[in-house]
C-alpha cells in the first residue's frame, strides 16, 4: 500500500472548483482548503506505489488550474 | 473575529493597479507595496472565519493578476 | 472545531522519538513520517481555535528535538 | 519614514516570551503570534532608514530565541 | 543613495533576451545569468528610494518575459 | 568537464513528455521523476562551462512545458 | 528497488567530514559537494522501501553535523 | 576566472561581525548587509573554479556564526 500528502497550488480564484473534482477521484481520501504556502492538502492512498504515480499524474496534475503539486510519501504512520 | 495577513504575488507589472483593486475591498484594512520575496502584504480583518474564507476566496484571490496568495492567520497579537 | 496540519521539521535523527512523542496528544489525531522538505505531518484537532492554540505552542512546540513547526489551518474539507 | 514588517522565526517553544520582549521595543508598532511559515509578524516604524536598521539588528535580532528575521520593507501603502 | 540586488526570474528561454533589456536600463548597474534559484541578478542604484521604487516597478519588472523579482535593499555595504 | 543536477519544475501533466524529450539530449546522462518540490532531476555533463551554459539555456530552459530550471553545479564528488 | 535523491545541509564548514562519512555507507551509491540551496546531494539506492528508509534514518540523519536532509524519492527513470 | 555570489544567513545579531570578517577575505570583493530573505551578499571573485570552491569552504563557510551559504556561480555578465 502507498499514502501520500498532496500539497497542491491551484490557480487563483479556482479553489473551490478544483478541490470539487479532486473529491471525484476515489484513490483522493481526504482534501482540505487550508490557508498557508499551499491551497489545497490531499491525502492519496493506492495499493501499490506504481498505481500512486498514475493517479498523481493522470488524474491530479492533469485537472485544469493545478499548478503545482508537490507530493510527500508517507514512510510510517498513522 | 478573525484577522490575517495575505503575503500576495503578482503578474510583474501590476502591482499599482492590484494594490488599487485590494482598496477597494472594505475588508482589507491595510496594504502595502513591498520589497521581498512577496510583492503585496494585506491586512484583512472579518468578523467570522467564515467571512474571512469568503474575503478571500471571492473578492481577494478572484482579482486579475493576483497569481498567488500566503494566508498567515493571526493567532494572537495587537 | 478546529483542524490543522503541522509540518514539522526536527533535529536530523530524532524523528522516531518526536513522533513517539506525538502520538501521546491526545488533540494530534493522526502522525507520519514523511519524504520531503518536512519531516514529519501531524493532524490535530480541537474544540475551538484557542485550543488550538494552546496545543500548537504548549504541547507540540515545546516537544524536545522539535526544530520548526508550520501550521497550515483548514479552512474546509473533509 | 520608514516601515517595514519583520517576520520572525523563533526557537520553538519560546514564542510567547519573544512576543513580550518584542513588545518593549517602542518602535515596534504591531506584532502577532501567527499561523504558517513564519512564527510572528512585526510592524516596525523609525524616524529614517538608518534608524531602522540600528533597531533590526540592535533589538529584534538581538534578542534571546529568536533564529532568524525576513525584513520586508513597505515601499508605498496605507 | 539607493542599492539594491534583484533576484530576477523569467520565462524559461528568454534569459539572454531579458539580460539585454536590462542593461539598456541606466540604473542598472551590473546584470549577471546565474546558476540557482533565480536566473538573474541585477545591482540597481539610484539617487532616491523614490526612483529606486520607480525603476524596479516601471523599468524592471514591466519587462517582457519576468516572472518575478526578489528585490533585495542594501542597508550598508561596500 | 562540467557536471550539474538540474531540478526541473514543468507545467502540471506535462512531466512523461518532457522527460521524453530530455532523453533525446546527449548531454542529460540521467533524467528522474521524482515526488518532492521539484518533478525532474536531471543530471548534465558537459566538456567545459561553457558547454554547460549552453545546453541548459539553448537545450533544456527552451522545451515547452518547462516552467523552471534550478541549476546545482557539482563542485566535487563521484 | 528503491532510489532516492538526498538534498542535504550540514553545519556551515563540515561539508568535507560530512561527503567522507556518506561515502562509507554502501547504500550511498553517489554524493557530490554542489553549489546551491543545499550542500551536498547524494543518490541512494536499497532492495526495498523499508530498507530505504533504514538507511536514511539510521544512517544518513544520525551522521554528526548533518543539519536536515530533503529526500525526493525517483518515481520512475534511468 | 570564476565569479559567484554568495547569499549568507548568520546566527540573529552577529551580522556586524561576520560583515567586517568576510571583508578580511581578499577574495571578497563586494559585502552587503541586506533587507531579506538573506542578511548578507557577497560577491566573491578567483582565479579558478578550483579556487573558488576553497574560498567557500575553507574561508567564508568556517567563520563563526555563518549559519548557511548559497552558492550562486555567475555564468555570464559585467
Amino acid at each position: 500500500m502507498a499514502k501520500a500528502f498532496l500539497f497542491i497550488n491551484v490557480e487563483s480564484g479556482s479553489e473551490t472548483e478544483v478541490l470539487e473534482r479532486l473529491r471525484e477521484v476515489p484513490e483522493v481520501k481526504e482534501s482540505y482548503f487550508v490557508y498557508g504556502v499551499y491551497d489545497i492538502v490531499a491525502k492519496v492512498e493506492t495499493d501499490s506505489m506504481d498505481r500512486l504515480k498514475e493517479v498523481i499524474t493522470s488524474k491530479v496534475r492533469k485537472l485544469d488550474n493545478v499548478r503545482s503539486t508537490l507530493t510527500t510519501l508517507v514512510v510510517e504512520g498513522k
